[in-house]
């Protein structure tokens, strides 16, 4: 199928793909009494007289928003605020899908961090969580970061933390298929945007000490002149042996490739350098860091993509349908390290587990309720237990 | 039944009034590529090349956006931005029952006019229309015209041309049914906020020539010293015959009374001392300013309330959801006057048309689609004709 065409083609017809329904009938006087005026009334004054009332009597018990300013959208950049639609409505659709959240588009028609995270605080009572989606690094870490501190309600940029959690999950069955551990295992990271420093951090929460990251410049060194701050906090906890140098001279003797880089820049003859039965997820959308072919020919045991056409795709959807569930569901304030960690260790556990089935389908069925269970108890934990799971 | 008691109790069961639901299934490979990754890319580049096409492309097709600052809902006053969702949803599920359109709450957590201008301007990209709601008075005037001034979608503040559209209908009935004209007719607005503004400028449009104003101060005169800016403007153009005093003073002589003010403030005495075969549109909630009964005793013949339980219920819904239902599907960038006055005479035609039915039912199917097609043809004509209908 020819994709493409045939998307366009849908998109026509459909005309936006989502739909906004009632859940109840408005087709009658006393039914219009209840779900509007007059009745309505005492839904707003119970809000009026407790906030907390909001999470439990208007949509914010079940919706979330998902936010983009347009600059990072799939592999095609920096395309504005209305063209970034298409995949935020996407993002809605699969939220809904996979994990029964309500989710609603908003795409701003500004790049400036402040201003966006003024909108985003704004806009916020009227939504229990905020995905963040296709914001551009490091851009992205500030407006989270600030966001974070400023609402009480869970701000997770997928771009970082569901491709963090779902590489973490690949990468934990990785490492037991080819008898190793977080700990000792050299991995290296090609991309130090958005995505690549969140791998880093979760990897690092989940007990990785020797990672290494790389960018198109050559590897995150701290005396390195072409880092930017995000990229020189990156360079005091990163690359261990400090070497420097480029991609290929990082990967002798690693373990694990995770590039969320750029199409092809991973040649067969470097993952011939890694170590033997090496892991190499080529992210890179839609044409991998390395084919698939090309890789296991070097060398490489345990290979992953973001691919749906070859095993072991790598996808955010197998995170944040349950993320934000489970979030939801205890009414979460946020998404902690734990709830991350927990998250990608119940991807990890539905997986068969097999050199080609590192992670489960994005269709199974079990995915979204066990990620969201894991997230509920963590939070629950985080919160001294005080909720009946 | 107990409304508020049982609005409350279903609220609660309901978490929320909406649901957002992908129009096409996400669950196999193929239909994920088509509606997301890799497919959708096609038609985000075919709105970055053409921004008109995310009129076709995207949810702005359907959707409008439900926006306000929670500072006049209902009859509550100023509940802030939480308290105000329930009635938004409400909103929102009467657009869709009544006119097809997908519509989404947004509530605002700040008073500041431009920074409410501003987030709308931001947010605009995900949406056809934007019907702002139960934003209080003056402020709602200034954030539409800025809006009007810079966004290519319509921009409709409903407690205006809402109520004012649905005013126009059953007065062109009630007109017609006592013989009287739109420009012979004496006629008295009891309230000059946000409603009582739009109504007379409507009434101007359709070609009424003596309305007074009144306010809680009394007649709206150029020389009384309460008046703000808005009112200083309406005082240039209403108030024909200069007359200085209260609501009794105005009375007197007068054909026509609607109210958009306050329970209770219209007195039998007072309505005994308009011209015989008066008309009474008491339209203050959940309280009138007169009751029917009492409005007919004192001689009024056509009496019309905001309320569902009397003859004559002048109801916003008999407008808005076929306003805004032709616009989107002519693409309208905004609503005009002359929209307005078609859509009131397409409601005043449907109607009955006796003493105690001066208005179609909110029920009847035919209101949104009649709305929608008179306000396709003055949005045609108004572009000279180039849409084919």
């Amino acid at each position: 199928m020819d994709y493409n065409k045939e998307s366009l083609r849908l998109h026509r017809e459909w005309g936006g793909k989502l739909e906004t329904i009632p859940k109840m009938s408005v087709n009658t006087r006393d039914a219009l009494s209840v779900a509007y005026t007059p009745g309505v009334a005492a839904a707003c004054l119970a809000i009026k007289d407790d906030y907390a009332e909001s999470f439990q009597l208007t949509q914010r018990k079940n919706t979330v928003a998902v936010v983009t300013d347009g600059t990072a959208v799939l592999g095609l950049g920096d395309i504005g605020a209305e063209a970034a639609m298409p995949v935020m409505e996407g993002k809605c659709a699969l939220f809904k899908a996979f994990g029964n959240v309500d989710a609603v588009p908003i795409c701003l028609r500004t790049k400036d961090a402040d201003e966006i995270v003024r909108t985003i605080e704004l806009i916020a009572g009227a939504f229990g969580g905020i995905n963040l989606e296709d914001i551009s690094a490091p851009r992205c870490f500030e407006i989270e970061e600030k966001l974070k501190a400023r609402l009480d309600i869970p701000v997770f940029h997928d771009d970082q933390h569901g491709t963090a959690i779902v590489v973490l999950a690949a990468l934990i069955n990785a490492l037991r298929l080819t008898d190793r551990t977080a700990e000792s295992a050299k991995i290296v990271i090609s991309g130090s945007g958005a995505a690549g420093t969140a791998v880093a951090k979760l990897l690092r929460a989940a007990g990785a000490s020797r990672v290494t990251m790389t960018d198109k410049n050559g590897i995150v060194h701290p005396e390195e002149p072409w880092l930017n701050d995000a990229k020189r906090e990156l360079a005091l906890w990163t690359n261990p042996d400090r070497i420097r140098g480029s991609l290929a001279d990082a990967l002798k003797g690693a373990d694990v490739f995770i590039g969320v880089s750029a199409p092809g820049i991973l040649t067969p003859d470097m993952v011939s350098t890694m170590n033997p039965r090496s892991i190499v997820f080529a992210m890179a959308n839609p044409v991998p860091e390395i084919m698939p072919d090309l890789a296991a020919a070097a060398g490489a045991e345990i290979i992953g993509t973001g691919r749906s056409d070859f095993p072991n795709q790598i996808n955010n959807v197998l995170a944040f349908p349950g993320i934000f569930r489970g979030a939801l569901d205890v009414r979460a304030e946020r998404i902690t390290e734990t709830m991350k960690l927990a998250a990608a260790r119940a991807i990890a556990d539905i997986a068969e587990a097999d050199r080609f089935h590192i992670l489960p389908e994005a269709f199974d069925s079990r995915l979204a309720p066990t990620v969201a269970a894991a997230v509920k108890r963590e939070w629950s934990k985080s919160i001294g237990g005080k909720i009946t799971l």
